[in-house]
């Protein structure tokens, strides 16, 4: 899916819902138990009680491959299912060496039809290229990430010649923390075309730093609901004119009941998402 | 397997060899091209005829991803036939918040029996305890990868004080690179007998500052062969009393014939490089 598209469909349904598809067996409902097919079963609910209220889904591949070439195959058909109408993300955060990343992005991008893939950017350019090498498909860049670990690299500071050079802080300050170096790096390594960066929605405070350097870019944000990220503070530091936010929400509309009443609660949750993000685009005049 | 039992072997086979299984169809012989089953089948030849020379064997899961679930099957049944007399490495460079990192680890050490997943370190060290949490089980942490794109994080300079006031470098220089600031981090979230770190053979220049962080732990290394890493260089800079090396060959091994006799010639690069590590840990009286 081109940017083009994104931003039509983000018009259309007046949200920038991503629903995260991680399925989880201790949390499904217990008729779902009993059924071979669970994984299958339960995304296709989801996905049938949410597709007019969100604009992406986001597998997280950890979730399938627990399974083994069984959560595979439910990975694949669950994506075959979702079709051409919604963003789809393969969170998988892969990233090699050049020749494995090509074979990684062949597994994404023409095994499935996923749209993007989520890439960690440690092993630098090389490994991010393949991705970049096919129309309209997407490489979604961890940049600075919603968990505690975060700190332990991302915000180590920085003194990088180069991207000081290339930045226009040159005179202000000589220090950058790590995930001001990668979104400058990121910047280089491709365009808002087909490249996105994950912010952690419990970084709201940096939001501001990564948009001034990336003014352009989609930015992906986990981290709303049982993570704590507080979306009214993302909607502000995060919007852009092209809307540039894809939200993730997961366990808070996945598993909101229990019961067989799942997937109902599950559209009702979304409705309270997508009322929230609605009401904002329109009071910033986006739509 | 545990630390012991790895360096019992390693002494027994007087090899430090770690045979990369990379199915490629592209580069596999042509008579098996026609089967339905070749990267199980390749796999099985290769594994049968170098298994005598080399101590672990380490699948890349993109090639195996490639080819979706079949691929992920096909991995299933080659670390089940390798069993449990060599070291099994699932290089995945897998990696995420906690939860997800769980699941990754269910997915080689309990639905596999992997002995070691490699995992990038961006996420910080909730993204790699879940793989410290089972017994004889090891998180392989990219440090020092052998592709150019190292150079776009790994070598960027860093100031980071818990690491400097943890170092015995703080009188000297106020900097390091960021592989030396996350080998010090990777000596905080395990130990040698549940950690390696990933070098590449590419980068022997920086073999010693990384042994002087960790000299205890095993290091793995890849790059020998086809990427032009410099054996001779890697063994003076990386062994240590208990080896503390595994090197990698993949291409250079498995693609030495493209005919019917690919596995004999598979065997004889195998033994060239077992030969010439034999030789290495004898001069150095570690055999």
């Amino acid at each position: 899916m081109n940017r083009d598209k994104l931003i039509e469909i983000i018009k259309e349904r007046k949200s920038l819902l991503c629903v995260g598809l991680d399925p989880d067996f201790e949390l499904i409902p217990n008729h779902l138990k009993k059924n071979d097919d669970w994984i299958f079963d339960f995304n296709k609910s989801i996905i049938d009680s949410t597709k007019d209220l969100c604009v992406a889904y986001k597998p997280n591949l950890a979730f399938y491959e627990k399974y083994g070439s069984k959560g595979w195959s439910a990975f694949e058909r669950t994506v075959e299912y979702i079709g051409d109408t919604h963003f789809i993300i393969a969170d998988a955060k892969r990233g090699d060496i050049g020749n494995s990343s090509k074979y990684y992005a062949q597994s994404f991008f023409e095994n499935t039809t996923c749209d993007a893939v989520t890439v960690s950017p440690y092993m630098g350019s090389d490994s991010v290229e393949p991705f970049l090498n096919y129309k309209d498909k997407w490489a979604v860049i961890l940049t600075l990430t919603s968990n505690p670990g975060a700190k332990d690299l991302q915000l180590t500071k920085v003194n990088d010649k180069l991207t000081i050079e290339r930045s226009d802080i040159q005179n202000r300050q000589r220090w950058m923390k790590l995930f001001e170096h990668v979104t400058f790096q990121i910047k280089e390594w491709g365009t808002s075309y087909n490249t996105m960066l994950v912010v952690g929605a419990t970084k709201a405070d940096y939001f501001q730093k990564i948009r001034k350097i990336v003014p352009d870019h989609f930015l992906l944000v986990p981290g709303i609901g049982t993570q704590g990220g507080n979306l009214d503070l993302v909607l502000e530091n995060g919007l852009n004119s092209d809307f540039g936010l894809l939200i993730n929400v997961g366990r808070d509309i996945l598993y909101s009941s229990s019961g067989d009443d799942f997937d109902i609660k599950a559209r009702e949750r979304s409705i309270v998402y997508q009322t929230l993000m609605e009401k904002t685009l329109k009071d910033k005049k986006l739509i």
